[in-house]
C-alpha cells in the first residue's frame, strides 16, 4: 500500500479564511486533534509575519506529538540581500522546529512583474535560502508558489526553479495551484512530468479551490506521482479556500488503497472536522461530503425506501467509516414511512393508513409552512405527535410573563423577568435577571418549575441558535430559534419559530424542559 | 465553438436538499432567473410524486421563456405493468411539457436487489416508457441512474439498458453518478466509452458531489464528449449537493471555451446564484468558486500588495467576467495598507506609519478580540476611524431605553419600548410598539429621532442577521448582530456585539443612523 503523506495547513494558510482569527490556545488544540488523526506534516505560522505566531511555536515544542512534526513557513531571502542578513529566515530559524517550509517564484512573470528582479536573481534566492537553512540541520519542504500557471507560461523556467530547489537539498517538492485554476488534466500531466525529472525527491501537491476542483486536483495529483498532499481540514483558506483534507483523506485511502492516516484514525474524521471547527469558530458546511451533517441525510421518499432497503443505494460509502451517521430527515417530502417511524416510537400500533398518521402529516406541512424545521429539532416534533395523539398531558401552564430591558445598565445583567407558571391548583410567581431577555427568560422559567420538577435542575442549555428567516422584514423579520439541551446523559434539541426572538425562545425553552419531564415520567412507568 | 447544453435541475434534484420547500411562486421566479440567465434545459419538478408540482406546470406553461424549455420528470414505468396504465407516466403527461425525462435503471444489483425484478423485466421497462412518451410526440431525456456503478459491476448489462433507451427513441442519454462516488478517470473513461458506442445521440452527465469531484468530473465528462450537462445553481441538492452549475459554466466557458450560456448572460452568473438562493431561503457559501462573497476576497497582507500590483497574481479569472468583485478585507491581518485605504477615506493626510494609523490598528484588533466583524460592516468602522481621529460629532445621546416584553399578547405586538434621547439641550422621551423587542426599540429610536434629524425618516432596514458567537455559553452566548439599511440611493451595514441581543442591536441601529447623518453632511459641506 502505497503511503501518502498529509500535509496540514489549517493554522497557516487556513488562517488567511475570512473571518479566522486563533489564539494561542487555538492553535495548540488543533495541534493535538491534528495529531490524534495522524497526520504527519503540521504547517503551523508564519513566524516573519506574526510575532504572535512565536509564543506558539515555544509552547508547541513541549506537547508530546505521537505522529506529527510542526513545520514553520516563510519566503526565500529578499531580492539582493544575503540569507545570513534576512530577519524572516532568522525568525523562521528561530521557531526551533525541525522541519520549514520555504515558498519561491515559479512564474518568470511574477518575478520580473512583482518581485521586479531578474530570473537568475530569483534562483539564487531559492537556492540561497535553501542551502542557509540545510546547512543549519532543517529539512526543508520547497514550496513552488504559482507553479502550474508558471509552467504553462515558461515550463522551461519553472522546471529551473525546482532544480535551484533540488540542488540545494531541497527535501520535498511541492507543487502550488495557488490561483486555484488549473484543472485536472494539466495537474496530472504536468505532475508527471515533474515526477519524471526528479524521480528521488518527494513531489507534493497544494491546491485552491477557485474552480472548485481542488479535491480532484489533488487526486489527480497522487496518481501522477505526488506523494505528500497538502490542504486544511474543512477546505479552510483564503477565497474559496484550499484543498479540503477531509475530502482528500478518504477519497484516496477508501477508494483508492493509498495509506494516509492510520486505519482506525480514519473513524475520527468527522469528529475531528467538528472539533477543529469549533475551535475556529466556523461553522462547518452541513453539506460537507463525508463529515458534513448532511452527508448522509435522506430525504426524498424514494430514496428513503431504498435506503432502508440496503444503504449502498445511495451511500457511496458506509459513514461509519469516517464516523458519521445515516440520518432520515423528516419533511413534508420524507414520504410517509420515515414519518410513520417517529410516530412509530409515540405510538407502536398505528401504520401508514392510519387517520392519525394522516393528520400528522398534515399538521407537518403546516408547521414548515410556517417556518418550523423538525430535520434538526425531532425532540419537538415527538411532542407535536404526542399532543396529536393525546399521549400528553401538560406539566404546566404559563399564566404570563413580563420581561423588562434596560439601558444603561449596571455590568450586562439588564434584564429581569417576571414569571407566573400554573401547575394543577398551585400557581408560582418568580422573578430572575439575566444578561438579555433570553437569559432572564430562562432563567426564571426554570426558577419556577424547579420547585415543582426538581429534575429540570439537571438540565443544561448546551447551544442556542437564531436564524432569520425573512431578512428582508428587517427587525420584525420571523426567526427560528434551536435550543440544545443536556442533562449529561442524553442531549435533545427543541425549537421555536416567531416574530419575536423572545416567543420564539419561549417556545424552544417550552419543549425542552417538556421533553425532559415525558422522557423522565415514561421511564419510570 | 462547441456548444454544450446545460440542464438545471435546482427545481428538482435541487428540492432534495435539506431546508429547502419551494412554493409555486417561488419556482416561478426561479425558472425566471434562469431564463434570463441563457439556460436552455429546466427540469422544474415531478408531478408523481408531487401533486403541487401539477399547479406549477400550468402556470409555467404560460410564461414566456427566451432560452428555456421546461421538463418535468420521472420514472420508467412500474415492474409488470403496462405503460398505458401509470398513473406516474399518466401525470408526467398531464404536466403537458414538450420535453420529459425519465429515469430507469443501470446497474444489475439495483434492478435486483431493490426493483426486485429481472435485467429483462427492466429493459422492457425502459423501452416500453420511452416509447409510450415519443409516440406522444415528446422529446425524451433518458436519466441513466446509478450508470457509473453499474458500468463498473456489470459493463455490458449498464450499455444493454442505454441501448433499450436509445432504440427506442432517446433524445439524450445521461449518465447519472447517482451517489457521487466515482473519480475523475473513472468518468473520463466510460463517457468516452459511451459516447463511442452511441455517436449520433446526445450524451449527457449528471454528477453528485459526494467525493467533492462533482464539478471536475463534469469537465471531465465533456472533454470525453458529452454535451449536456445536469446541475443545479450552487449545488443545492440532496446530501453533499449536485454538480454546481455556477463552477462548471465558468470553467467550461471562459476557461476552456465551450459556449454553455451567452457572453453577456456570465456577466450576470453571480446576481443569478445569490438571488436564486435568496428565493430558496438558503445562506449562499461565501466561500463559493466565481458567485460567493469570498471567492476574490484578500485578506494576507502579502497578497494584497500583490493584487493590488496586478491582480493576475492572485486571481484565476477576473472578476467581473461572472458579475463578482475584487474585495479586499480589513482585519488584523490584512495588513496596513488596507487598513489605511479606509482610514485615507476619512482623512487623506495620515500615512502606514502615522501614530493615528497604529492607534486605530490596536484599537481594530481589540474589537475583533471582543467579536466585532468589519469585514461585512465597513460603516461601522468607519465611525470608529471617525471616533479616533476626532472627526465626529454626537448628533444624540441614550438617556435611557426600557423594553418590556409580555406574553400571552393580543395579535404579535408583544413589547413596547419607552425611550429618552438628547439632543443638545433638548429631550425627547417617547414610547414605541413593535413585534419582538428589536422592532420596538427600533421604531422608538426612529421615532424620537425623526423629529430632530428627519433624513432619518428616509432609512429602511433591509436586513437584519443574528449569529451566535460562542453557542456554549447557551442563553447567554454572545451575539453578532449585522443591520444593513438603504436611503434608496446606497445601502450601508453596520455591526453590534453583545451578550445580549438587544444591546447588540442598539449599537448597529444607532450606527446606522449615524452613518446616514455623517453622509449626509459630508454631502453638504
Amino acid at each position: 500500500m502505497t503511503r501518502i503523506f498529509i500535509y496540514d495547513s489549517t493554522l497557516r494558510d487556513g488562517a488567511q479564511a475570512q473571518g479566522i482569527s486563533y489564539s494561542v490556545e487555538d492553535k495548540l488544540k488543533i495541534v493535538e486533534r491534528l495529531d490524534a488523526l495522524g497526520i504527519t506534516h503540521i504547517e503551523a505560522g508564519n513566524p516573519g509575519s506574526n510575532p504572535k505566531d512565536l509564543e506558539f511555536f515555544t509552547r508547541a515544542a513541549s506537547l508530546k506529538l505521537r505522529h506529527a512534526r510542526i513545520i514553520a513557513f516563510g519566503a526565500t531571502r529578499k531580492v539582493g540581500q544575503p540569507a545570513a542578513a534576512d530577519a524572516n529566515l532568522q525568525s523562521l530559524l528561530n521557531a526551533g522546529t525541525d522541519t520549514v517550509a520555504i515558498f519561491g517564484k515559479s512564474w518568470d512573470y511574477q518575478v520580473t512583474a512583482i518581485l521586479r528582479t531578474t530570473l537568475d536573481e530569483n534562483l539564487a534566492m531559492i537556492g540561497d535560502t535553501l542551502r542557509h537553512l540545510k546547512q543549519r540541520g532543517k529539512e526543508v519542504v520547497y514550496d513552488a508558489e504559482h507553479f502550474f500557471d508558471g509552467y504553462k507560461a515558461n515550463a522551461d523556467y519553472a522546471m529551473q526553479t525546482l532544480t535551484a530547489a533540488a540542488e540545494a537539498g531541497a527535501d520535498a517538492l511541492v507543487l502550488c495551484d495557488t490561483n486555484g485554476g488549473s484543472f485536472p488534466d494539466e495537474i496530472f500531466d504536468i505532475t508527471r512530468a515533474v515526477c519524471a525529472r526528479f524521480p528521488n525527491i518527494a513531489v507534493g501537491i497544494h491546491c485552491h479551490n477557485d474552480s472548485e476542483m481542488a479535491v480532484a486536483n489533488s487526486i489527480r495529483a497522487v496518481q501522477a506521482g505526488a506523494t505528500q498532499v497538502q490542504g486544511t481540514i474543512n477546505g479552510l483558506g483564503e477565497r474559496c479556500g484550499n484543498a479540503n483534507l477531509c475530502s482528500i483523506i478518504p477519497n484516496l485511502q477508501l477508494k483508492l488503497g493509498y495509506e494516509c492516516i492510520p486505519a482506525e484514525a480514519l473513524r475520527h474524521l468527522t469528529s475531528a472536522a467538528r472539533s477543529i471547527s469549533e475551535i475556529a469558530n466556523i461553522l462547518l458546511n452541513d453539506k460537507a461530503p463525508y463529515v458534513g451533517g448532511h452527508a448522509f441525510a435522506h430525504k426524498g421518499g424514494m430514496h428513503i425506501d431504498a435506503v432502508v432497503k440496503n444503504p449502498v443505494s445511495y451511500e457511496h460509502i458506509n459513514p461509519e467509516l469516517v464516523g458519521n451517521n445515516r440520518r432520515v430527515l423528516m419533511s413534508e417530502v420524507a414520504g410517509r414511512s420515515t414519518i410513520l417511524a417517529r410516530i412509530n416510537a409515540v405510538d407502536p400500533d398505528l401504520t401508514k393508513d392510519s387517520p392519525e398518521t394522516r393528520r400528522i402529516i398534515d399538521k407537518l406541512k403546516e408547521l414548515e409552512s410556517e417556518g418550523y424545521q423538525f430535520e434538526a429539532a425531532e425532540s419537538s416534533f415527538e411532542l407535536v405527535v404526542r399532543k396529536m395523539l393525546g399521549r400528553y398531558k401538560p406539566f404546566f401552564e404559563l399564566v404570563e410573563f413580563k420581561v423588562i430591558v434596560g439601558e444603561p445598565c449596571e455590568n450586562d445583567v439588564n434584564s429581569s423577568c417576571i414569571i407566573k407558571v400554573r401547575v394543577g391548583t398551585q400557581e408560582v410567581l418568580t422573578v430572575a435577571e439575566g444578561v438579555g431577555p433570553v437569559n432572564a427568560l430562562d432563567k426564571a422559567a426554570r426558577k419556577a418549575l424547579e420547585r415543582l420538577y426538581p429534575a429540570l435542575g439537571e438540565i443544561r442549555l448546551t447551544d442556542y441558535k437564531v436564524r432569520v428567516l425573512d431578512s428582508d422584514h428587517a427587525s420584525a423579520a420571523k426567526v427560528r430559534v434551536l435550543v440544545e439541551s443536556t442533562d449529561g446523559h442524553t442531549s435533545w434539541t427543541t425549537i421555536g419559530v416567531s416574530a419575536d426572538i423572545i416567543n420564539a425562545s419561549w417556545q424552544a425553552l417550552v419543549d425542552a424542559m417538556e421533553y425532559k419531564l415525558v422522557r423522565d415520567q415514561e421511564a419510570r412507568a
